[in-house]
């Protein structure tokens, strides 16, 4: 009886794209405004999904409130109201588009789930764009 | 021309998480609040997703009417306002969490839509929950 | 400088409608499956509407941190995941429909927010209906 | 580094459902409401799922934007305050249920996006009904 | 103890904007898309706010089913799947913009509910626009 | 026949809580996490209420076109992708609390619109916080 869980949390972070290796001609020409020199923000939407088999015993996969415990501790703690370019270790060195931070949220969650398997980081940037990454 | 098509529903029910066959101490530590006596509540949403090829006369894999009426008359009428440790039969003996309702309602399901290949129910326990079955 | 915050915020209950004084044939009557005996339950949504004048100082009203904790303390930790009928001293003797729950969370948070009076509560029981009360 | 990008957009239509090769009566009978002779209408919702490698340079898949450009030019100014069964050229002849008008938009998509390969349509009739096609 | 009560419902239809005492271009320069031959249409969402005393015997202001059902039986069912200019009785005449379609509404709604008092029609055209008409 | 319309807009911005007439110790205490150095950011929603008459040759009180063309000039535009401490002229030397930006807000939209009046300037900074100032 294999199910997958989702569970949904949300951050206010600011960010700016940037890729430090080119100059700031080519960087204003790709990035736009989301290059202007003190970036902006987002009220990101996160999504984590985890798999595995029902425990007949308690009837869960695992508890939700362990599911967000470790989300929290992981990934959301560290990145609620800071800005990504400057405030999170694990973000040093990675220009932070949507599709980097879910794969950087992929890494610090995967294998921190010690009775499920993670299946997908989903990340809201905003009510119309989102990206998706399994692994 | 495969296609895939969800209706989305919502109930309103009470449920208490408790495993008969263990002790109280027990059922008290592992599911904490939602062991209360009395049991709580949620608006719960589910989501039913099948699967089947477009029938060229109609441009429909099946009319959503006939699969929101299968839907309503295989589980929603029997949960709205309902508590599902004591009011529904076909979840009798089952410890409603989340995951064992989906497994529960899938087995209403199937079978029940003759066009169309059952493929996954979602079942949103609350707006920051959810579980997926897919059989 | 007059403005006005709202805070949102949700809990999960249960409640079954029941008028103590009338008979079980008048309840059935009046409050149809919201009279089950078990009772039902739904993810409830509460908003808190304070108003007051910008502190020119902070720029606030009020921090919505304090607000959201005085709520938190005076309401939603009774009533997440209780069963409103047994559970909140709160609500003892009172039916708890949606109208009489708004009045009694005003009666909660009236005179509980130094900074602010407060204007509005708005308890959505379902995502179709809502009740608001204004004092 | 495989990731998928979703974007949503909205567009406001109205169409009707009929089979041209039946007759009025077969079309009154299996289309009901949905066939009365001056259509009705829907504020649609259309989510475009992409897949592809992060660039390491840009770490984009692509550009939300040209994207959204991509669907914007292809599909939504087509339909946006159009009625689907006289306005729009690519829907000639096709009866336009939610299954056909997702499996029309994924031929205006194929092939025009250049850095992504297409891999679901989504599209949204109603709050409560939506059809998937994965081509 | 005033409340008022707010119910929510749905419906799908088409319009087209039009004054017919005025020429085509007046028309197509004051409505643009809005004024296409055979118009578009809108998933609207319809909330209907009434105002009145709890009744201590029920807890009720009025019941949300009551209320539901006077909306649906005087409105709803007059205008879903339908084309607003050709179909509604009590639209006849009336070029339907939001903003006259909610003071029409409110005409069908006015002494239509003997417990309560109407106080606010809101018309949601689309996720982004909406009217406000309170007698 | 007075109608109030609403007209929804959604930015992406970043910006941080900091007093200059205070000393850092202060801002820190009152600001907490919102005080950080480089800032946070949010996908505010900005909602516009405008009152006035309907004009009964075209059945608006104004078109949303138009209402939504003069917030996305007078506001949207600025505020889009930028750091509301440096990037945006009618901000500076504000500390940009909700409070304070729905105030901002309102002196850039008063006057602007001719045919309708102002009313009201709510603004979601989360999806659980938001102000609403009217003047």
């Amino acid at each position: 009886m294999k199910v997958r869980l989702t569970s949904i949390h949300h951050f206010a972070a600011a960010h700016r794209l940037h890729n430090d290796a080119r100059d700031a001609e080519w960087n204003r020409r790709v990035f736009d405004k989301c290059n202007n020199d003190h970036g902006h923000g987002h009220t990101y939407g996160l999504e984590v999904t985890v798999e595995g088999a029902i425990d007949p015993e308690t009837g869960y996969l695992m508890d939700f409130k362990e599911l967000k415990r470790v989300v929290e501790d992981r990934i959301v703690r560290h990145v609620e109201r800071r800005h990504l370019n400057f405030d999170v270790d694990f973000l040093e060195g990675i220009n932070p588009t949507a599709e980097n931070i879910a794969v950087a949220f992929w890494r610090r969650l995967e294998g921190a789930l010690p009775r499920a398997v993670l299946r997908r980081i989903t990340l809201h940037e905003t009510q119309k764009n989102s990206v998706v990454f399994e692994g």
